[in-house]
């Protein structure tokens, strides 16, 4: 595939005109013309050849060319559930970087310790899709809106359950040890700045959560996020 | 350890005085007065529990109280070098993540296709420094001045040598697979946003340097050099 121009249209093929917001940037940042040559990537694991037919201010129509599917790197989901940091600056480079190495969905927990009870997901959403440009990525991880733990640790389904935590007293094994090439479902989850509260650890526990450990360093929040991410990819990857 | 004020010392039994960085730190912008504790890194492997004596706006004298030896993380020695990208604000993310998860040198590679030809390390060892303190670390990492790739290549001497590159052509084994927990000592080059030339690659396979992949995914420079290092740690980790 040629370098050139990629922008996210999620239903790619019903219809034939970029959105809003990638026309603007197509027509008046990249001033690409009728007859120029861009991908499409659906976010669904397709990237579309197109070529443009028309590009105004504000509307660019698309005629695709050509269907190019890509196949998935790793085997399964890999879910990541973080409570954000204070400074967002943190996360956002955690959603890139996680962006760029692969992963399927991002929680925002909201913590007892937490520092950061609210969250927007637009700007993060933002950020994926540029990522997922950048690094060639056909397939768009999930952002769930922020949720309350106790909320969190009910309802999920993953079948491969961690919690990350630093407390030595509770019994935990090393995450990339619990890891297997078999598992196809795996949920990480890492707590705030302070980490989660011991009865935190232990309600995840009783819900089927694996008490884990991510090794001796002591890592920042966004680190051990992208940590987790790095372990779950090298272990779950093709 | 109880949570307490860190300072980089590096040779803190030869004086009593903290340096003048460190000194106007915790003087004016602390508030430490005689008789609080603080905790001193040599960057060779020991903290320093220690008694401040005196604290004024530029001289503050400590006494030492007890040395605690810290134990390396890993086996042998973890060295990345890599092409810093134009964008010097990616290369200090890289630095501290790097800190925080555990290594111990970095050279930067000025490279045919590099966008930075020019880095000063006064400010990367700050940011070291700071990444030292805020994850407990005793070690500091070693920062070299920017070289040559040519000239690297030529005389570093480690044992077991990598350069990641994209070129499908030239016949390359997976980074993870090819380091072993036997490795007692791992470079890891990892080129520009515009990758090594091939030239660069043949001359480096022919100075011994293994031809690597970092995986699937397209990563920036940054989060090359990230995976590099996570994946060398999880593998020489103790």
């Amino acid at each position: 595939m040629k370098e050139t121009h990629f922008f996210y249209v999620p239903k790619t093929t019903e219809t034939d005109e970029l959105p809003r917001e990638e026309a603007i940037h197509a027509a008046k940042v990249l001033r690409l013309k009728p007859g120029d040559d861009i991908y499409l990537m659906d976010g669904v694991g397709n990237f579309y050849h197109a070529q443009m037919n028309l590009a105004t201010a504000k509307h660019c129509l698309y005629e695709i060319k050509e269907i190019l599917p890509q196949q998935p790197t790793w085997k399964g989901h890999i879910h990541l559930a973080i409570a954000p940091t204070k400074d967002m600056g943190r996360m956002e480079w955690l959603v890139e970087k996680a962006t760029e190495i692969g992963f399927d969905e991002i929680s925002f927990l909201n913590c007892q310790f937490s520092e950061r009870h609210i969250l927007k997901t637009e700007r993060v959403e933002r950020i994926v899709i540029s990522a997922m440009k950048q690094s060639r990525k056909a397939w768009k991880p999930k952002i769930n809106s922020m949720i309350n733990l106790t909320d969190f640790i009910k309802t999920n389904t993953s079948r491969n359950k961690f919690i990350c935590h630093c407390y030595p007293e509770i019994k935990r094994r090393d995450l990339f040890e619990q890891l297997s090439p078999l598992t196809d479902d795996v949920l990480v989850m890492i707590g705030p700045e302070g980490d989660f509260s011991v009865a935190e650890v232990e309600a995840a526990m009783a819900m089927g959560f694996n008490s884990a450990s991510l090794g001796n360093s002591r890592l920042r929040t966004e680190t051990a996020g992208i940590s987790a991410i790095m372990q779950a990819n090298l272990k779950l990857r093709k």
